[in-house]
């Protein structure tokens, strides 16, 4: 197993530039010795604009919406052969929000609206389990009745046979070494299993065992 | 035209009881001659319970998971049945939240998790534009990085031949008779729409010009 993966919650941090918070990251995924990567702008409108951004600045790197990004991976044929490069070949894969969404079991679990039919919630398969990005505690001084994250991810697990989801709080990530995951960044993750209590974990957790089927 | 609707944003407004802040609209809406309400209780999970509970207290009418409304509506193959009933035979439809989603053209303008998957995100249609429920107004204070959700109503406007979205901020609905619409309830509506600006509705206005089709 030769996947390597960089799953970012979110390419901005309040108070900080793009992917700053995860540049230092970044670098040392790549490393020194990668001269091109291959960017996807399927989740914005504008592609060119997009790829424009993304190249001058890093900026916003997988970020969108993952319908769209979702829908334009199939359209295209690409996501069966983005799953062979990287868990056969090794190409290492970077996502960020939209971008990580897509990288897991489905896109059962993402935050976005949907506004694009895609053929299928399916998505690479890179990891065994569900992500939801930008995850968000309950903020008990709101009076907005819609349902908090925790309910919103209860509710999939109502449905049989859902996999595991990981909350990744803005400012966390996960890094998918093969068979090895390690949780990054300076928030924690919240980790919802069907018919589980959930479970907090801090940075530099250990959180291999998510690479398993059986979650 | 026969039609009939009543959709409302939310079954509960902060600070009130469930169904409390339209219970007058309903009792009006369906007249005292109405003995019996179909009930439909695909958005949540437990059926009975839900059920059970909309009977004793007319609580959370229509309310739940937007994707799991739609796909059981197509499951036991009620879409057009309803479109028909209600479009033809002028019987009463009354939605909050999921249930005002499905009333309308399709469900891409959500707020839920799309924890199953649909068919297709074209709902019954009994309007022919788009609303979302529970808008809310962007925080100038959050600290959270996610779109607001006029960024993300503006994605869904990306795509083409997208309808017009009315934002109906909790506390609001949308009385339709006919060919004649009426905002209704304590809270100003929004209104998106492709290629202009956004408009601010008071309760009270006629929108009836969201019923023809050039929207």
């Amino acid at each position: 197993m030769k996947r390597r993966l960089l799953l970012v919650s979110n390419s901005t941090l309040h108070g900080s530039g793009y992917l700053d918070h995860c540049q230092q990251n970044i670098s040392s995924f790549f490393g020194k010795d990668v001269k091109k990567v291959l960017f996807v702008p399927y989740a914005l409108h504008d592609r060119d604009a997009y790829t424009k951004t993304a190249r001058d600045k890093f900026k916003s790197l997988g970020g969108g919406n993952t319908f769209r990004l979702l829908k334009s991976l199939y359209d295209n044929k690409v996501v069966t052969e983005i799953r062979r490069r990287v868990m056969e070949d090794g190409v290492p894969y970077m996502g960020s929000s939209a971008g990580t969404n897509v990288a897991t079991v489905s896109i059962n679990t993402t935050n976005d609206m949907p506004i694009v039919y895609p053929p299928s919630f399916s998505a690479i398969g890179l990891v065994p389990f569900n992500i939801n990005p930008h995850f968000l505690d309950a903020d008990p001084n709101s009076r907005h009745m819609g349902e908090t994250r925790e309910q919103r991810i209860t509710q999939y697990h109502e449905e049989s046979d859902t996999p595991s989801v990981l909350g990744l709080r803005e400012g966390s990530m996960l890094l998918v070494e093969g068979n090895k995951a390690t949780l990054l960044g300076t928030t924690k993750a919240r980790l919802f299993t069907r018919g589980k209590p959930t479970v907090e974990y801090e940075p530099g957790s250990d959180l291999s065992f998510l690479l398993t089927d059986t979650n």
